[in-house]
C-alpha cells in the first residue's frame, strides 16, 4: 500500500469540483462527484431516528440496487426536519444533476449538512447545480475544490488517496470527509466520500465498508451527538481493470486494508478537527470480554466531559477515567483494571489493579502537553481489544456551539 | 405541608455540626448529623461499577437492618479507587464517630466526597471528628455548620424544611444536598440528607424513598458523569409521635408527598448549582410510551453538549434538541413531535408534527434570555409525562474542570 497525492480524483474515471453556488454567505458550497462509468455503491448511514431526506434518498438507491454515477454535496443546509418538502427538493436536486450529465435521477446521491429544519434555497439550487457539474474535472484540482466546497465548522480539509497493487493491477482509493460537531457516527453530520477504481461487487463492497467503518468511523466521538445527516457513501468504478472482487480472499483484505486505511485517516482528521479541540484523544482497551463491552467503555470515557476537560486542562485525573468507565453500564471487576496515559513524551502509569499508582506529576504534565495522547487501559476481563479516539473539550467548544444559529 | 425555617435539625431529635478540621485547605470539611434517639434508615446509592469505601459501608449497614444513630460526612477526598485501605478508614471514621457518642460503629453511616484516589488523611480525621461531634446542636446554626461543610465546588448551600400535619400530629422533613460536578444521578457526587421525625417502618420508609428518588435526583443531570460515591439517606426517628406508618394509605401518601418535596428541592437546587451553569433546564414530556422510554429522551435532550450550549448562547436551535431526541436509543415517530419552550417571558412553539413552525426570533430570544427554561415536548406515542432537569453548558464548566485537581 502506497500513499499518494490526491484524493476522491485520484482513482481513475473519477472527477469532480466544488464552487460557491450562494447558500453559504461566502464559501464554497455544492461539490459534485462524477464516475465517467457507473459505479458499485456501498453506503453507512446515521442511526438517528429523524433522519434528513438525503440520507431516506440514498438509502432508496442502495437497497434498490442501481449503480450509481455522481455524488451532489450541498453544505450550509441539512435538509433535515423538512419533511414531505424536503424529500422533493432532495429528490430535484438528483434530478438537476442527472440532467447535467445526461443520466437517471436515481444514479444520483445526495448529501446535505448545515443548519436544522430550514427548507433548501431551491432556486439557487437550480440555478447553480448545472454551472458546477460542467466543470466537473479528473484533476487535483478538482478533487481539493469538492472538498472544501463539503465543510461546515470544519477548520481544515480531510482528504487522502492510497494506491495497492493487487494481483499486478494497481488500484486507487481515494476519500474526503467532513464533520467538526454533533460527532458520535453510529453514523453523524459526519460525512465520507470514497471512490475507488477497483472491481468489485455490491455484496463485497458492502462488506468491506461495513466492516471499515465498524472500526473507524463507528469508533469516534466529537461530543456524544449523533447527527441526523451522517453518511459514509463509497464509489467503485472498476476502471482499474482488476478480476472483479467476488468473494473473501487476498484480493478482498487487500482491497479491504486500503479501504479500511482510508476510513480510518478521514474518522482521525474529523477528531483532530473536532469543535474546539487541542487535543486527539486515543483510548486502548486490552483485556475486555467483547468488541461490544469495549466500545461501551471506551465511549464512556471519551464522550464524559469531566475526563475531556480534564484533558484540556492537561490534568493527570485518571479517576475521571476510573469513574467513567464504572458508569458505562458494562459490568467489570475494578480491583483488575490498569490505567496509563501515553504520549510521544513517554509513559506514566497511573492506576495498577484497581489502586493508585504514585507518580511524577511532572511527568504527567510532559505528556500531556502533546497533542496526541493515549489512554491505555488493561480490564483483565478477557481476550478482545478495542481502539477508539476523541477529543478535549475545550472554551472554543462552548464558543462554537453557543452561536452556531444566529 | 408547610415550609419552614431550617433544614436537618429541624426534625425533633435531631442535632448537626460541621466544622473545618484540616483536610481542604482553609473551608469547612467534616459534618456530623447526630439523632437523640436511633433511627430507622433508608438509602440509595451510585450505580457505578467503581463505588467508594463509604458506599459500601452504608450499603452493609443497610443490609445489615441495623437501626442508625449518626452520619458523618467529609468533603475534599472521595475515598474512592483506595481499595482495602480505603475500607478500613471507612469504619474507623465510624468507629470515631461511635465512640464520641458512646454507640456502635454499625450505628454511623459514613459519606465522602472530593479527590478520587487519595488515602484519607486519617490523622486530621482522628483528632478532628471528637471536637466536631462534641458541639452537635439542635439549633438552625448546627444545620446550617453541616451543609456548609459538605459542599465542594458547589457555590450555595442546599437546604430545606417542611411540616406536615398527619391526623393531628406535626411532622417534620428536613434535608440538605451537595452537588454540582459529575452529577448523572442513577446516583452521581451527588449527596442528599434527609432528616424526619416521622414514625415509620424501614420498609415503607425505603419505599418512599425509592418512589421519591426515581422522580426527583434520578431525573437531574449537569454532565452525565454518575460518580462513584452518591448517596441519599433518610433517617427517621420516631420523635414526632405519630401512630407507626407500616402500610400504604393517607398517612404514608402524606409523608410521601414532604419526602418528595424535600428530594425535589434538593436535586433542582444541585442542577442550579451545576458548574458553570448560567440556566436551569426543565425537560417536560408528554405522551411518551413509558416513563423509562421518556427518562431515557429527556436525559439525551439534557446532556447533549449541543443543546446545553445552545441554551447557554440563548439561541433558539431546537434542531439540536429534536436530533437529540432521535438518538436516544428509543423508536418514535419524528413526525408526531411537537416542541415548544417556555419561560416566565411566555412560549414560542418551534416544531409541529416534526415540521418547523415560523417564530419570531425576537420572542424566542427574550424566553431564552430568563435563567430559568422549560422545553415542552410532545410525542404522541403514548400516555405517560415524564419531567427532567438539567443545565447549560459554559465556559465556566471548562473552567472549573480544566483545573479542578491541579
Amino acid at each position: 500500500m502506497r500513499l499518494i497525492q490526491g484524493s476522491i480524483t485520484a482513482p481513475k474515471g473519477f472527477k469532480a469540483n466544488g464552487e460557491h453556488i450562494g447558500i453559504k454567505n461566502k464559501k464554497k458550497d455544492l461539490a459534485i462527484i462524477y464516475s465517467e462509468t457507473p459505479c458499485t455503491y456501498a453506503g453507512a448511514f446515521t442511526q438517528n431516528v429523524v433522519k434528513a431526506a438525503p440520507v431516506l434518498w440514498d438509502q432508496m438507491v442502495l437497497n434498490e440496487g442501481e449503480k450509481v454515477h455522481a455524488i451532489v454535496v450541498n453544505s450550509g443546509n441539512a435538509n433535515a426536519a423538512t419533511g414531505v418538502q424536503g424529500e422533493k427538493d432532495t429528490e430535484e436536486m438528483a434530478s438537476l444533476v442527472a440532467e447535467a450529465f445526461n443520466i437517471d435521477k436515481k444514479q444520483v446521491l445526495v448529501c446535505s449538512t448545515g443548519v436544522i429544519g430550514v427548507d433548501l434555497p431551491m432556486e439557487v439550487l437550480r440555478k447553480g447545480i448545472g454551472p458546477v457539474a460542467v466543470k466537473v474535472s479528473a484533476t487535483h484540482e478538482g478533487g481539493e475544490a469538492a472538498s472544501d466546497a463539503i465543510l461546515t465548522t470544519d477548520l481544515v480539509k480531510k482528504t487522502i488517496a492510497l494506491e495497492e497493487n493487487i494481483n499486478g493491477t494497481t488500484i486507487t482509493v481515494g476519500g474526503m470527509g467532513k464533520g467538526s460537531g454533533m460527532i458520535h457516527p453510529n453514523m453523524a453530520t459526519m460525512l465520507g466520500f470514497i471512490t475507488t477504481d477497483v472491481n468489485i461487487t455490491k455484496e463485497m463492497l458492502q462488506k468491506a465498508l461495513k466492516k471499515a467503518i465498524d472500526t473507524s468511523f463507528n469508533m469516534i466521538t466529537v461530543d456524544g451527538d449523533t447527527s441526523t445527516n451522517d453518511s459514509v457513501l463509497v464509489l467503485a468504478n472498476g476502471m482499474a481493470g482488476n478480476p472483479v472482487i467476488d468473494q473473501e480472499g487476498e484480493a478482498f483484505d487487500k482491497f479491504y486494508a486500503a479501504l479500511y486505511e482510508v476510513c480510518k485517516y478521514i474518522a482521525i482528521s474529523i477528531v483532530k478537527d473536532g469543535e474546539g479541540a487541542t487535543k486527539l484523544l486515543e483510548v486502548n482497551l486490552e483485556g475486555v470480554k467483547s468488541f461490544e463491552d469495549g466500545k461501551c467503555i471506551a465511549k464512556s470515557i471519551l464522550t464524559s466531559n469531566l475526563v475531556k476537560t480534564a484533558f484540556f486542562g492537561e490534568d493527570a485525573n485518571w479517576g475521571r477515567i476510573f469513574c467513567a468507565m464504572g458508569y458505562s453500564g458494562i459490568s467489570f471487576d475494578p480491583a483488575k483494571v490498569d490505567i496509563s496515559i501515553e504520549s510521544i513524551a513517554g509513559n506514566v502509569a497511573m492506576l495498577k489493579q484497581g489502586l493508585p499508582v504514585k507518580f511524577s506529576e511532572e511527568k504527567a504534565k510532559e505528556v500531556l502537553e502533546e497533542n496526541e495522547i493515549k489512554i491505555l487501559v488493561t480490564m483483565g476481563e478477557g481476550k478482545e481489544s478495542v481502539t477508539a479516539w476523541g477529543c478535549d473539550l475545550s472554551y472554543d467548544y462552548v464558543k462554537i456551539n453557543g452561536d452556531y444559529r444566529s
